[in-house]
């Protein structure tokens, strides 16, 4: 998407590849919204460091620089031996794939570099197929969004006061985001409309991240205490929500989400709002029945404790806001059962949660 | 309650007055969990801003503050001409009221010094009785919080995991507190629980206030951000909720209190999980008939848009978390509806917000 700097505005992806530098290029995530930056990765290791140190985060986005990454690393072996640019291959793999253990989008991104490669009868032949696969994982990426966006923009009237919670954007993907991509159709569709972005506790992506998004797309928003949504929907104030997922079950219709989500589905339920989920094909879970099977990360209570941030100095910090012996925990997802879900917005269509089993081929079921 | 300094364990209440140098004596609760110090008010426009600015906060701790301020103010009236001395009283009385326009405490606790102060007939009569009736509102506090300790301390069982929101503790009022009581009375008794401290942005008076209290108390406890509870309520792990209020109206049985206590109230109705709420008589509001008629303040946005703590190198700083060309949104209260309220748990019992009316003699009706 567009992003202004120094006052000129340039477009941006999360996530590009230099072939003439051999270098995976990222939006540096961790210096947003003080600092927007570019990083180029000289090698694998550093791009698979970049994934595990969350310079790049997000399903998409992270799927994308694994796939770049793998062929970062093919194009940067020498030579023509077959054999040793296989096993070369399997060990950027491998290193790509641990980066971020829990995650499947890298994994699932890489499987699909290496099923083109394959293809490559020697060693050149090969690297110049994963370059061409992972720019076509990457275009994917893209083309999903915008469809995602086609389909939501129809949910959003002149007017409209829309939730959205954690960051489901175009940071979290290659390009326009899931949950924001209906927002950015509808604003090019000349809609006007006013987003209440969830700070997100604990780690604040809405504050930090989304915000950042719609404040560069120049879309009307303001940023919210997590406790602040039931009021402003008791009030009236809230027409719609769309948020992202992280794992959503395609046989049960239930969503992992970011932490919170739950709570935010259980409150437009009761006040009758439009909840609508929207995602990537590649985010549906054919495999696993019931949404208790997801496991729930516990992530390190210092992110409840405290908070990131820069002080008034412009020095990045972190500061600790809660009793200092006190301390705390903090499940990072939860799970949204299917009849609090109105929709879920995909690159083929809307969908209530329990049909997507039934439409399951055109979202990319395999057998 | 006890606080430990230095290793040395003494006992505090959150707001006293020094009669010698006619000041009012705080716990400056800004400076907690990191920092304790108690500070003193010169005049009561310094007492009215110690309320705004939230030196103090907290019903009960706002109404004494009130009734000691206006106890200030009129004890430094010189001269005998009871005329001027009411108009001064009244300018006493208007400054304190505009502090926090939610609260109903502060207007209450000095109706009632007031009331009491009419029956001198001299200016220098008048004052003294100001501040007796402030000294005796201030006990009457305490003695209500423990009230509402020995009757609340009844839902709590062995093995117990409770809720709380914000901090309706001892800080909160002048001893003891409201939502805390029953936890410091089952402490007493020797039963085993575990309580839940919704971290409560933007201000997170539970992961600093409460937190801090608790640890004081040695009571088992964890910090959580606001967006966890509807997880662990899905996972079976919170038995009870406790909250304090802001004000309750008397008729509807509607509770006012700290932004996002709807929310939980919403999800605990939908778990099933017992919900109370701890007060004082003097947190009813008998005249308001609907929640919507309860002014909801809009706080500045920088609380939502950054956070208050303590750097590694052990300074206080504000951080901003958000976009830095972003707003916010942000009302202090909510209302939560008598229907997802299990009971209220007052000094002389628990009872139905519903039935809240059918009691008020007993409850400090005055028609």
């Amino acid at each position: 998407m567009n992003v202004t700097l120094h006052g000129r505005t340039e477009h941006f992806r999360t996530v590009t590849f230099d072939a003439k530098g051999n270098s995976v290029r990222l939006i540096e995530q961790r210096l947003l919204p003080h600092e927007f930056k570019i990083v180029g990765t000289k090698d694998f290791r550093q791009t698979a460091r970049a994934i595990t140190d969350m310079v790049v985060r997000g399903a998409g986005a992270i799927g994308a620089t694994a796939a770049y990454g793998l062929a970062q690393g093919a194009l940067a072996f020498r030579g023509g031996d077959l054999k040793k640019f296989t096993a070369h291959v399997e060990l950027v793999y491998k290193t790509l794939a641990e980066a971020r253990p829990t995650a499947v989008d890298p994994v699932n991104a890489m499987n699909e570099v290496r099923g083109r490669m394959l293809s490559g009868e020697t060693v050149a032949e090969q690297q110049v197929l994963t370059l061409a696969a992972a720019e076509e994982f990457a275009n994917e990426d893209v083309r999903h969004c915008k469809e995602i966006g086609a389909h939501g923009a129809k949910l959003i009237r002149n007017g409209m006061k829309i939730l959205t919670h954690c960051n489901a954007g175009w940071l979290a993907f290659v390009d326009i985001g899931t949950a924001t991509a209906p927002m950015y159709a509808a604003q090019a569709q000349e809609k006007k409309f006013h987003v209440f972005c969830d700070e997100t506790r604990p780690r604040s992506q809405g504050a930090s991240l989304t915000a950042w998004e719609l404040a560069q797309q120049k879309i009307s928003h303001q940023v919210i205490a997590d406790n602040a949504a039931g009021h402003l929907m008791q009030r009236g104030e809230i027409d719609l929500v769309i948020v992202g997922s992280d794992r959503v079950l395609g046989r049960a219709g239930e969503v992992t989400n970011k932490i919170g989500t739950y709570t935010k589905a259980v409150l437009a339920a009761r006040h009758r709002i439009p909840f609508y989920v929207a995602l990537p094909c590649s985010t549906i879970d054919w495999k696993l029945r019931r949404g208790f099977e997801i496991p729930i990360e516990d992530r390190h209570e210092n992110e409840v404790l405290g908070a990131w941030g820069v002080t008034k100095s412009g020095k990045r910090e972190y500061i600790r806001v809660a009793n200092p012996t006190s301390g705390a925990r903090n499940p990072g997802f939860d799970v949204t059962p299917p009849e609090l879900i109105t929709g879920i917005i995909t690159p083929a269509g809307i969908y209530r949660p329990k049909e997507l089993w039934k439409h399951r081929f055109k979202l990319g079921f395999a057998a």
